[in-house]
């Protein structure tokens, strides 16, 4: 006679169990994501976090019911966010990361040796979480040219003294916490925190599915920012498989003044970014352009 | 006393009612939209063909179960199909198209007034369910430039005597009555029918979610055409909302060759294609190069 333990086959502990993650990306159309397991579930002082194992994407992030990232798909995310800039400006030294608590951008930031980082994030069960459940994102937080602050980044800026060379928002959607770090008075303070030829990156949503949030921001940036430009990558589990981010400067177009023999020099291999996409992921479709049609979605 | 049709109030016609069409994109991820209708159901000698009403993309012809075009979004898939290599090539004036049954490649290859086309749909049934259904799509299927032929495009390929300069597969997946358009025997025939600097495109799956397929057919189109070139485009109904065109000619290169002066003189307004787009499309990220990391999705 089988062990009780045997007679629970491989198919009933696996294939018949049915339960699916849905996140709708507008009130009627979302990604369905099969999971194997809920890993983990808090509430922290700023929002719901939650991290799942799926079959496909591995562990996600899950905050305030929104995939942030996955194991599978994060390299494009961080990947665009953080080298974009960081091979525009001809010269980072000083870095400063607001949000961003799972550790990605950080991850790749550091990969630029002459860089040293400061990272504010508000929710540091974020971090915790991270560097828990998700080791192969939050990895960089322990680097000693890595600085990590739990503060409110809107306030950390509004106070700060010092200038960067490079500031990165990496904050989940413009509504709940992250609100204020898509208006104009956070962007102001940028604006003072950045070094002469300093350049700004912040996520920008879907242009498929935020079109009108997505010119929204853009208009809010070209009040404070002389030169603001957008760019995109294809990030499968966010809203639409599309995403935006708007690059800004006083005075660095990270087109014309992109030296690909930085890329060369640095010895980095990337997942997603190279040289030729730098320069491609600039070029927008025409909805996206400044008289870009309504496309009605 | 109210009439019964005023008892029936609005929101039990419309909130109430919670019909979900999911598309399993791999077997543990998909995407879900919410219908209001079923439009049409039929079974033609090939496929099933569905018609669905949605809230968020409108109208959504889907064949073998997979979503081939919605009204909201068909016109990223048809105008890079279509103009990527119509301006990639000098001078095109005659078109092949096999497959397209729903018309939307076909409309946007009419708008190139030098152009006569010949379209070749194996299923007639397609052509007539997007003429009733989708008429902002099958627009194009009476105009005097163009032909309607409903044949096998393999045999028709095996035995026509004619050239062309551009010939488009605007095919379904590469399983189900697609699949030999996927496959060697079918490209040597495109490569025999196409004049000198001509130029074929087929569509070829998702990056992420296919990258084994797109890494295939690049293989086989490399046996065969001196020069193929991926590029990419955003569809947000699509797998992963990422997707991937191959192109392949005896010696045109779409980017090296490509005149932007061509797209200004033409007059035509796009609301994804784009002059810059057309060089930016085929800046590929680097798991999609041919030596491209194996991303595990």
């Amino acid at each position: 006679m089988p062990s009780p333990s045997e007679r629970i086959s491989e198919s009933s502990m696996t294939d018949l169990w049915n339960l699916w993650f849905t996140e709708l990306h507008r009130r009627r159309v979302g990604l369905t994501i099969k999971i194997k397991q809920l890993l983990y579930t808090a509430k922290s002082p700023y929002q719901r976090i939650d991290v799942l194992d799926s079959y496909e994407f591995g562990r996600m992030l899950v905050l305030y019911g929104s995939i942030m990232v996955t194991e599978k798909d994060e390299f494009v995310y961080h990947e665009m966010l953080a080298h974009v800039p960081l091979f525009a400006h001809p010269n980072p030294k000083r870095v400063l990361i607001i949000g961003g608590g799972d550790g990605g951008t950080l991850r790749e930031v550091m990969r630029h040796k002459s860089v040293r980082a400061t990272m504010v994030e508000i929710d540091e069960m974020v971090v915790q979480t991270s560097q828990k459940y998700l080791p192969s994102i939050g990895t960089a937080f322990k680097n000693p040219r890595a600085q990590v602050l739990f503060e409110d980044g809107e306030r950390y800026l509004a106070t700060c003294k010092e200038k960067f060379d490079v500031i990165l928002v990496d904050a989940s959607d413009p509504v709940g916490p992250a609100e204020v770090l898509f208006q104009k008075p956070f962007h102001k303070n940028v604006a003072r925190c950045l070094n002469p030829g300093g350049i700004f990156v912040t996520q920008s949503e879907s242009p498929f599915f935020h079109q009108k949030t997505v010119q929204g921001i853009q208009r809010n940036l070209r009040e404070i920012f002389p030169m603001v430009r957008l760019y995109t990558a294809n990030i499968p589990t966010y809203p639409s498989g599309f995403w935006s981010f708007s690059l800004c400067s006083d005075k660095v177009d990270p087109v014309a003044h992109f030296k690909e023999s930085r890329v060369k020099k640095s010895g980095l291999t990337f997942k997603y970014y190279n040289a030729a996409l730098h320069r491609g992921c600039f070029a927008l479709p025409s909805f996206m352009l400044e008289d870009g049609e309504d496309i009605g979605l």
